[in-house]
């Protein structure tokens, strides 16, 4: 089995990310990265998944991205939007050049591994937003990684696989349920308390519920108050 | 005054950039990354470059660089090499992907501060070894960069300078004493000691000794014992 570095946040979508790579044949090294977000549940949740997905390792790296602030994943003076706007501008919740943080940490496990392989769960649907889960920056990311390691310089060729780059939240669910995700492991809220219940209200539960109901599948998310969650 | 982020490592380069960049007319902020490098004396010299040079700020990003091991420069369980011979092979002392993720948190904070330039004190000419000293990659970089961010997408230009990349170290230190920097507070040397006293024996001791003796200045480096500075 080849080796591949899976980013892992804990979330539906890189869960989803996770079990491709596995059915794929890939030994998993799951990298989670730990940049000062609010809820620490999704870490706790990234471990859980690496665990019963049988990854060969799980790593947390932490990152104090809370040293520049800028964004209401990190910075407590932000507010967290619950109005339920999803398009056009780019929302607060972004985190300055995260995916490129956290691309290059798997990068640089990668190469300390041996590992041609990275896996990102990167959605440019859901998340039209954000600058940094479009296509374009992902083919940019691995041409700048071939040229900035050593196996790149040595000829072999490192790929960034985005599986659900053009994926919409309902069909990245119907693939992980076939693959056998349990997505009650997995923790989308951007507000999650410490035991990983989610609030039903911010643009990350709007969407995850919104997936689940185009399915009529049952939503196994743990709300903190049936309230919250038929809040929506 | 436009601000910049600048790189700084604490060596002879870094603080050469730093003066460019100010001289051009850049409010600088400076980012040190501690990386889990052998020698925490560079972050103390990066602290009085930054203060003597007028820094608009200077921030230290710690990372566990250290947690992925493969490197002389963060894993203890591989020598330094001291015989001299730096050309062919990518050297044991390369940091996976170091120069990927310090130009990335870089451009985290470049993104929050609303700067649209980065300087970095990358060099290919002593370091031919190191993939992610090359030109090709700098440009790679920049362009997977305006991909990634929110200035990018709002059609500003993000600009990665790397002044020095193609000069020689004695090139390089004639540069920065024009511009009057104080290289007796930079430090160099891969494995000095807590009060940045150099090992006189490293690569990175033998390529800023050369510089200066190729110039015939003395060199304002600081020692161990006179014995180590002359067993080059």
């Amino acid at each position: 089995m080849k080796p591949a570095v899976v980013l892992l946040s804990g979330g539906l979508d890189s869960a989803t990310v996770l079990a491709m790579a596995r059915s794929e044949g890939y030994r998993a090294y799951c990298l989670s990265v730990d940049y000062g977000q609010r809820s620490q549940a999704e870490l706790d949740a990234a471990r859980r998944i690496a665990f019963a997905q049988g990854a060969a390792e799980h790593r947390i790296v932490a990152i104090d991205l809370h040293a520049f602030g800028g964004s209401a994943l990190t910075d407590r003076n932000i507010l967290i939007p619950t109005g339920g706007v999803i398009e056009g501008e780019i929302p607060v919740t972004y985190v300055p050049a995260r995916n490129t943080v956290m691309l290059s940490l798997a990068l640089a496990w990668a190469e300390v591994l041996g590992a041609d392989d990275i896996f990102f769960g990167a959605n440019a649907v859901d998340y039209s937003g954000y600058p940094d889960c479009r296509p374009d920056f992902v083919r940019a990311f691995e041409t700048m990684a071939n040229l900035a390691t050593k196996s790149g310089s040595e000829g072999r060729r490192l790929r960034v696989h985005a599986p659900l780059i053009e994926l919409s939240k309902a069909h990245i669910i119907r693939r992980g349920l076939a693959l056998g995700v349990d997505y009650s492991l997995t923790v989308s809220c951007y507000q999650a308390d410490d035991a990983g219940r989610a609030c039903g209200q911010c643009d990350a539960c709007r969407l995850r519920r919104a997936g689940f109901e185009t399915l009529m599948i049952p939503d196994p998310t743990r709300y903190r108050t049936t309230g919250q969650a038929a809040g929506g």
